[in-house]
């Protein structure tokens, strides 16, 4: 598990994109994504303008760039999750992996969530909606019955505020993790599949 | 329950403004709000834009007066949830009452909801956190485990978006409020309270 707690974000960015994208994401969260300028974010690295330029050529390509590994491991996680053949480990392999991935962008999505502009340049990208009805699939399993997709509609929605929701943010992530798995198999009836025995 | 149903939007719009209201929300349907003008409005009730204006100065005002009954029957369910002693009657009571007010305004919030125009008219009045923070204060009960502010959040976020996911828009309103109050009840950990007896 710990590899799996990893930010997505790395903590000392080495090269100079990933520099340049925890810059951004410094002043995002300060001036918000409209109000953040490519020239904000040399200033901050003590660069010129154009050394941003050769990684980015727009903000909208820098907020890409940011939110790009979640859609990315998103994607991963459909496709383990497809591989799964019972109902519990499919369950258990998506809803852990989610829970796993909003925690550990609980700060990126603290940023970028709320935000219009970072709203309006995923909408013209167009990758959420697919991701998100590819998730709801298979939560609610093959030729689901109406309460199946409503849960699996309440779960995704669910998780995603309660990740970054004010009244929760206090809690350390091991706290978050556990409550949220009670709360996703209560709501989706399913449970811990059997561990294999230690050996 | 009947009364309960009726739709915000009066169906058949009787005064200048209730008319004007159901124009715009159709424009901002096909258009978005952003791309609806009061000109708009006006030419397809076919009155002049003066007419327009002697109701609403502004498009925000005329999103806000589509908004606000929501608004303030979220806080008249506050307000009855908090009069309630017992937990499972205040939860009844809320979530009841919660789910009942999503999907009678299923249709105004498929046009509003994800609509970039509203987010930012909304977020700049500020009512919906402070509406938020009440409700989550009243569905995790006083002194609440981190378990409770957990399952609080997910449902409230769950239900918003189970209500016009695009996978259940076809659910008929009876069909995705029982099925909302199994899932609410399930998250929730309540049952139904006893029903008095038939007399």
């Amino acid at each position: 598990m710990v590899a799996r707690l990893e930010p997505a974000i790395t903590p000392r960015p080495k090269t100079g994109r990933d520099k340049l994208l925890a810059a951004a994401l410094d002043l995002f969260s300060e001036h918000g994504v409209s109000g953040t300028s490519l020239q904000m974010i040399a200033d901050l690295l003590g660069v010129t303008k154009a050394a941003v330029y050769y990684h980015f050529k727009t903000k909208n390509e820098i907020v890409l760039a940011l939110v790009s590994p979640v859609q990315e491991e998103l994607t991963a996680l459909a496709d383990a999750a497809e591989q799964q053949r019972s109902r519990t480990a499919r369950l258990d392999t998506l809803v852990g992996g989610l829970i796993d991935l909003i925690i550990r962008n609980r700060s990126l999505y603290a940023v970028l969530q709320g935000d219009l502009t970072v709203a309006h340049i995923l909408d013209q990208q167009g990758v959420l909606p697919v991701l998100g009805t590819r998730l709801i699939a298979l939560l609610a399993g093959p030729d689901p019955e109406p309460e199946e997709l409503v849960a699996a509609n309440m779960l995704l929605g669910g998780l995603r505020d309660a990740g970054f929701a004010p009244q929760i943010r206090q809690f350390d992530d091991e706290t978050l993790r556990g409550h949220m798995l009670t709360c996703a198999r209560r709501l989706l009836r399913y449970r811990r599949p059997q561990q294999p025995a230690a050996h």
